[in-house]
């Protein structure tokens, strides 16, 4: 028996999310299909992350055991052969047997993109949230800059999640902008269910001069999710690497 | 009457090319169709190139004469209204009645991208050539730099292309890698018939060490299309700006 680690890049565009679901297509079916395919076993894909529709990521992990001979950095490349191309596995690598891909994540990072710009970029439609109006992207990263530190972050979650506690550590912000396209990157320990995209809603408010930067640190202690933006839409949204 | 010059971006990927075509859906029949929608006219819409299924343009121009009286700038806002995502009308406004989109042009730029790793990216895969093999770039922007010039370039030309002249002036080239992605860039002032997939396909071949830079000028002197490299996938080429 072997626990095996795959990193894992995506486009949500045409994916249910992660996570399976009945009724609809998510990554975690297609992965699991696919090593059914090379070793004949219905294995169980643990997912670092449950994304949405329509999100993607760069380097989600998963992991999964197995008593098939098939060397542990060769799944990568025999996956990819069976494997629609919006899949690809980057990494396949044998891990400690107990090693969990969720519930041993020490931290993520997400990126979200916002193309802003009058018109719409038609190469960039499913790969980056299309805002018209002009954003000031130093009061952006004033207000991104607030998220640092460890908070109760209720605001940033989406109404009727239940989970045990709401507090996470956020240890890096970045805004910054290149040509029309605004990239929102934040690294924590874990997220709540629409966190970075309820982050991004607000920090595009900001942006509009709708929210102040000075306000966010009362809008987190508020604990009301409606003093937060909008949830961002999901196709601006990448999860971009998983720590250990 | 008006002439009305349009500035536009497309993903290439669901058309077959610019050019009207019988059987197909090509960019051209969409501009059209939308222009008909809008004024009621059919128009013939002229355009700056004619490139080919799979390739995307950040900037290809057109023109067209209307008696409409909506205002020259305000038919990129109502065009984008009656289009498919993947169009994007940037700019319109008015030009001089003699102006043509093709016949005016002094010069065009167009890019082609390259994503070289292991495995492909899914987010990438239709706006990138993915190669697997390690490329050697400072070999291939040694030999890009021998485009430059005014040279015959039949060498790089498809084979059964019919045109008066195959003299071309490339007065910019550029190679350069960021993460994962080359971008070959080439600037001239005319291009024939594939001439920038043959010139990326050569470059191709050049990274990998099966031509040598060095090679490159008698290779452009031959003539023979047998020896320059294979004409590179059209899903990695964009044409960048047109000059007038």
């Amino acid at each position: 028996m072997r626990n095996i680690k795959l990193t894992i890049e995506y486009d949500g565009t045409n994916f249910h999310g992660w996570q399976s679901q009945n009724n609809s297509l998510a990554v975690q079916d297609v992965i699991t299909e696919g090593i059914f395919k090379l070793t004949g076993e219905n294995v169980t894909v643990n997912g670092s992350s449950r994304t949405d529709a329509g999100v993607h990521a760069l380097g989600l992990c998963a992991n999964f055991h197995t008593d098939s001979s098939i060397p542990p950095e060769r799944f990568a490349y025999a996956l990819n052969t069976v494997m629609p191309p919006d899949i690809v596995v980057l990494k396949s690598e044998e891990v400690d047997l107990n090693f969990h891909a969720r519930f041993n994540s020490k931290g993520k990072k997400y990126r979200y993109l916002i193309y802003n710009s009058v018109f719409p970029s038609p190469l960039l439609r499913e790969r980056a949230c299309h805002i018209s109006k002009q954003l000031d992207i130093e009061k952006m990263h004033e207000a991104a800059d607030k998220f640092l530190g460890t908070h109760d972050f209720s605001t940033f979650m989406a109404a009727g999640s239940v989970v045990k506690s709401t507090v996470r550590t956020i240890n890096y912000v970045n805004v910054e902008k290149k040509g029309n396209l605004v990239s929102f990157e934040v690294q924590g320990d874990g997220f709540l269910y629409n966190m970075v995209r309820i982050m991004a809603g607000t920090l595009i408010e900001v942006g509009f001069g709708k929210i102040n930067a000075a306000d966010i640190d009362s809008i987190i202690l508020s604990g009301n999710r409606k003093k937060a933006g909008k949830t961002a839409p999901a196709h601006g949204l990448y999860l971009v690497e998983v720590f250990y």
